[in-house]
């Protein structure tokens, strides 16, 4: 359709009024925040208050999109939440001079598509709004901006005079959820799809299989759900429901049934699809097990034919993704009829074997009408050019597949689980690495990435908190020019962005008290301010440590209410503190103030660990972090004697220095599955100790 | 039915050995956070631990109770969410040593009535739990009281070897609702019946029509809420919905259909039903209006017998509340055709005539099968016995009706939008006043209380602040014996149990950071934390003044997002301020501890409003409290001025006495619909401040 639709507010008026004024010069620039940031922003004069005469109707000249009116809608209810107008008011049309204009081109696709223009225009002057974009699906992402701008002011809400125009980066900007290894409820998926929705994120990858669960009901093998599941599983009616949820939010769904390894829970029904004897129960452990799917028994496609036949039908979107990845390998090496069959079909080892496996499968998936993902193993030279490589090794793999003409995804670096700092995500790019030597033609190949949240140690009570708020990071990744890339800027706008989020129902702030209120029972303010004094500056060990470091062997069955689970996965006190030690020492001479905010942190620390003592005694959970309230207590001494010798200026007795650094070495060894994350920091102050100082003379007393 | 049936976990085993151990002696007395408090408490000695080898299993020998079964698997879900052990694991059967049996005698009637047997008895020793109760519904009761025993432990979790015997004071503990002013949503409304089952209310009183709103379909008068509502009711099958949730939380739902004044609502789609021309539009603003039904029109009746037909078709409670209240009685005072049928009929004035149209009115309700409940304006000698008055006049009025052989239930007291403190509440009892006159046998007439929240100044976001926790305070002067009724002890425990209540998912705890950060707007931690210190402090004014006080005239359409919505209706900051205080003061020599931590308190205050003024630059949401704020700063001051002329015992200069006194008076005139609290105790430390002390010579240097 080439037909100009209009979404109108109250009044019609001419284009050139609005056009003529939003080109106004720039001014000193606000603090706009906007994640991602957009391809342009052009500051304008003034602001567009927002007030009761503040109007939306859905009401389209032309063809209506039904999808953009819901998006209208849920926009107009989140304008409510942000200002507290109430809805009815905003809906009401009343004469006013507040206008708020949409443009559209093209309604929307049956089917959400890769590679749909997503790209808008938002004009804001003092006095009018216009969006305009040649599809809905960018007039829905200009929407989201428009909701990033409105912000309190000195005289109510008001979003600054601006021109921007933005498109995306990647065509493929995703958010993968196990929701097998613990069971994530509809409800909290539909509300993490309501943050992609905020940051621009397109695709929902549904990792629905594992050893640990099989999610989803089959009508064609309901042994899958029934005995594959402990009964937490998604019926077809809410997998249409969540398809449906997803789209009118600009969201791909793409399910993932991985296979031939990862397969555990599917053999608890169906024995016969594994290459061992059987019998099999839910896995409740983690890790990489044996069993996997026989690829030399016909009877295995002829299962997965009518289960891709019935889920195919279920999932709308042209992709399907099969899995692929970690199997061992050991299934096949004890299985004589496996063993003979490589023989006479020359598949010289499991690679192959498993390359041929996988070759059947893709044939499945395209017989029934969709393009594959799957991980890197996939890959197999030869397979259709449609196949989507998704990578969980790294930029080389994928620029190996680009390099021989196949479509690409990043996942190494993105994933949640590991507990890295935003900042570290945030310098991962899909064109960095071996990515950055393709040709521009290779390059177009790889089409974006997926931020992956494995659920080992997530439920649904903390998982907001594991992918929040550093997918809004992940996502401007994706989305914003490659130039973007100060985490300064990142930092501060993330910290706006994540207070927003929480007004979407997600709860990755608001979990937090709760979970330290269960691990300290009963306790007085005090009490619990000293817990979270503690809990503010500890991390969870990173990447697969925690695993390493379990107290007991973890299972599904663990519960996650320990200290490592309640904490942020990133410390913003122990980042703030860090900076403001980095700005101390940088200083050539020394701040007073910037001494007394370090000094009065450090004492808080070395008080805290006698304030938390009534807790030690009376919960578990608190007990199990002593030694590591000993320690900040420690630390906090050791840095009020750094600053002490600094503020002399005499230097200290090597020993000092010797005895400092041995025990803070100790402190930095992970204890309870938890890193203090000041020790490096405190490390720097003694370091700092030493005779002379460059400002000697200008101490103040 | 008089057979026993037995809930029963893992293992059958005997009788006698439960009942042996339950009567070990009492140890040192842990604190019970139980609320409301039991009519005998027991300890017994050791604890009963919880672990993974826990399990109840809803297996019931003799005839099924499905309320009960239901009630233990939300049961295992909520002690999964306390402990964090996944519900997967405790319902699993185990061989293990932990035992929780269950027995009842009689299962539940299809109806739940008023005066039910609610009684139970629960053992706990170290190796099971032994819950026992005549009916159901005294089982349900004793599930929560052992939620409420589990507790965190140094060993883990458990919860301490008790012997409970337990039945409610009065039949009739509920909590009103008026879903009208403001629309509260049905997830809402739920959580809030989650929070009653806790704290064992058992009547929900949906408050469903008003002036600004009729908030329920009505497929006879569609018009009702297509035009009376703006489109924010609840469908007939939502409010099923509710009524089942609520049965199954052992909660009776009793509509109010409030006539024949606070109806403007109905009139937008049937003006015939007025007592004036019309026409009518959904009201906007708050108080009493003139539109009233006409008394005198039979069209009148014929709508209502049609109505209240459908309407208790709908609703199984045996009760069917008709409102009454507050009739200004202008449009009858305006109506010839009225003020001639007065007089035909005899009825000497509006007071009569509201009579005669309750007469009429009772009769059709009477006619449908119920028993009419309505507000003290329905009181009029000669009704039939089974109506039930309640009282939002006072104790004088529920006596009165109870000396003439009526039932009625206690509201005022218990309004809690009137913002009043939980120990104000909590001193209120439905037989004080002049029903402690009342003589034994009149007494059993009054049937128990109800807590209304009326919601002009709340909605969805806020109105779990506004009921929780102070509604479990009344829910145990509606519970616990009479003499149960220590603040300090109701404090205490409530502290716990608001904390639990929010593992419900209430939100009136964690609703106030997004508050606070919607007032910021995008603000440092520091900034945030400055902005907290002032709200932590300051309450709305009490009782109507919010109202009196107003900016400007309120309506349905001010957004509900300021200081005054954010904050606390109790101040815990304050509180426990003037408890050390007083602590400090009734001292006779100082105690240094307290005095550096009212200093440190008070240092804090007076610095706060130089770290707020970067805020109130920014926002007009904080910019509204600058003189609250730098009236907390000037408190500050002046409160370690006090402690400083204490501490040398010289008395201070009259003109400093006169000056602080003069200043606190301003300080406690209401700012922006705020009361700063800590202003009273302030003037105690001014107060105090006299020449030598109690104990000058053993002041600490």
């Amino acid at each position: 359709m080439s037909a100009s639709h209009w979404i109108q507010a109250l009044c019609v008026f001419g284009f050139a009024a609005l056009l003529g004024v939003t080109r106004a010069g720039a001014q000193a620039q606000p603090q706009l925040n906007l994640m991602p940031w957009p391809s342009s922003v052009e500051l304008g004069t003034g602001q567009f208050r927002f007030d009761e005469s503040f109007s939306v109707l859905p009401d389209l000249r032309g063809p209506q999109d039904a999808r953009l009116n819901s998006a209208v809608g849920r926009f107009v209810q989140q304008l409510a939440r942000q200002t507290g107008m109430p809805k009815r008011v905003l809906e009401r049309p009343i004469s006013g001079s507040a206008k708020f204009l949409i443009s559209t081109e093209h309604g929307s696709k049956d089917v959400q598509e890769l590679g749909e223009d997503e790209s808008y225009v938002l004009q804001i002057t003092t006095d009018a709004v216009l969006l305009t974009a040649p599809t809905a699906l960018g007039a829905m992402h200009g929407l989201q901006t428009f909701l990033q701008l409105v912000e309190v002011t000195p005289d109510g809400f008001a979003a600054p005079a601006v021109t921007i125009h933005d498109t995306p980066r990647f065509p493929w900007r995703g958010l993968m959820i196990d929701v097998s290894r613990h069971f994530i409820p509809l409800g909290v998926l539909k509300r993490n799809i309501d943050g992609m929705e905020a940051v621009k994120m397109n695709v929902f990858h549904w990792h629905l299989s594992e050893n640990q669960g099989f999610r989803i009901e089959s009508k064609k093998f309901p042994k899958l759900h029934e005995m594959g599941s402990d009964n937490m599983f998604y019926t077809q009616d809410e997998v249409r429901d969540l398809i449906g949820y997803a789209r009118e939010r600009g969201i791909r769904v793409v399910p993932e049934f991985d296979m031939p390894g990862h397969s555990t829970a599917w053999f608890v029904g169906y024995p016969e699809l594994a290459s061992g004897p059987g019998p099999y129960g839910i896995e409740r452990k983690w890790g990489v097990f044996d069993p996997a799917m026989d690829p030399t028994n016909e009877k295995t496609y002829k299962f997965l034919d009518e289960l891709i036949a019935e889920m195919t039908k279920l999932f709308p979107d042209r992709y399907f993704h099969i899995g692929g990845d970690e199997v061992n390998g050991k299934q096949w090496d004890s299985n004589p009829k496996i063993q003979q069959f490589m023989k006479s079909h020359n598949l010289k080892n499991n690679e192959a074997l498993q390359a041929y496996f996988s070759q059947r499968v893709q044939k499945l998936v395209t017989k029934h009408g969709k393009a594959v993902v799957g991980w890197d193993e996939v890959f197999i030279p030869g397979v259709p050019k449609d196949i989507v490589i998704q990578s969980w090794r790294g930029q080389a793999s994928l620029a190996q597949a680009a390099s021989q003409g196949y479509h690409g995804i990043l996942s190494n670096g993105y994933y949640l689980d590991l507990g890295w700092s935003t900042a570290r995500h945030y310098a991962v790019d899909p064109m960095g690495g071996a990515a950055a030597n393709l040709t521009p033609e290779q390059q177009k190949l790889i089409l974006g990435g997926e931020s992956c949240m494995w659920s080992e140690y997530v439920n649904a009570e903390t998982i907001d908190s594991r992918i929040w708020p550093r997918n809004a990071a992940i996502a401007e990744r994706l989305w914003s020019p490659q130039s973007v890339s100060d985490p300064a800027s990142m930092y501060a706008r993330l910290h706006a962005v994540s207070a927003r989020l929480e007004l979407l129902d997600l709860t990755h702030e608001k979990y937090y008290r709760p979970m330290l209120q269960r691990i300290a029972g009963p306790a007085s303010p005090e009490e619990l301010q000293a817990l979270r004094t503690l809990t503010d500056v500890v991390e969870p060990v990173k990447d697969y440590a925690r695993e390493q470091l379990a107290p007991a062997e973890p299972t599904s069955a663990t519960p996650l209410i320990r200290v490592v689970d309640a904490i942020a996965l990133e410390s913003d006190t122990a980042r703030r503190f860090a900076e403001l030690v980095d700005k101390y020492l940088a200083a050539s001479c020394r701040d007073a103030g910037v001494d007394a905010r370090l000094r009065a942190q450090l004492i808080s620390w070395r008080d805290n660990d006698a304030r938390l003592q009534p807790l030690e005694q009376r919960s578990f959970l608190v007990k199990e972090v002593a030694q590591t309230s000993q320690d900040l207590s420690a630390l906090g001494t050791m840095g009020l004697a750094a600053l002490d010798f600094i503020a002399k200026g005499t230097g200290a007795p090597d020993s000092w220095t010797a005895e400092q650094t041995s025990a803070i070495q100790q402190i930095q060894k992970p204890k309870t599955q938890l890193l203090l994350m000041p020790a490096a920091v405190i490390q720097k102050l003694v370091d700092a100790v030493t005779p002379g100082g460059s400002c000697a003379g200008s101490k103040p007393q």
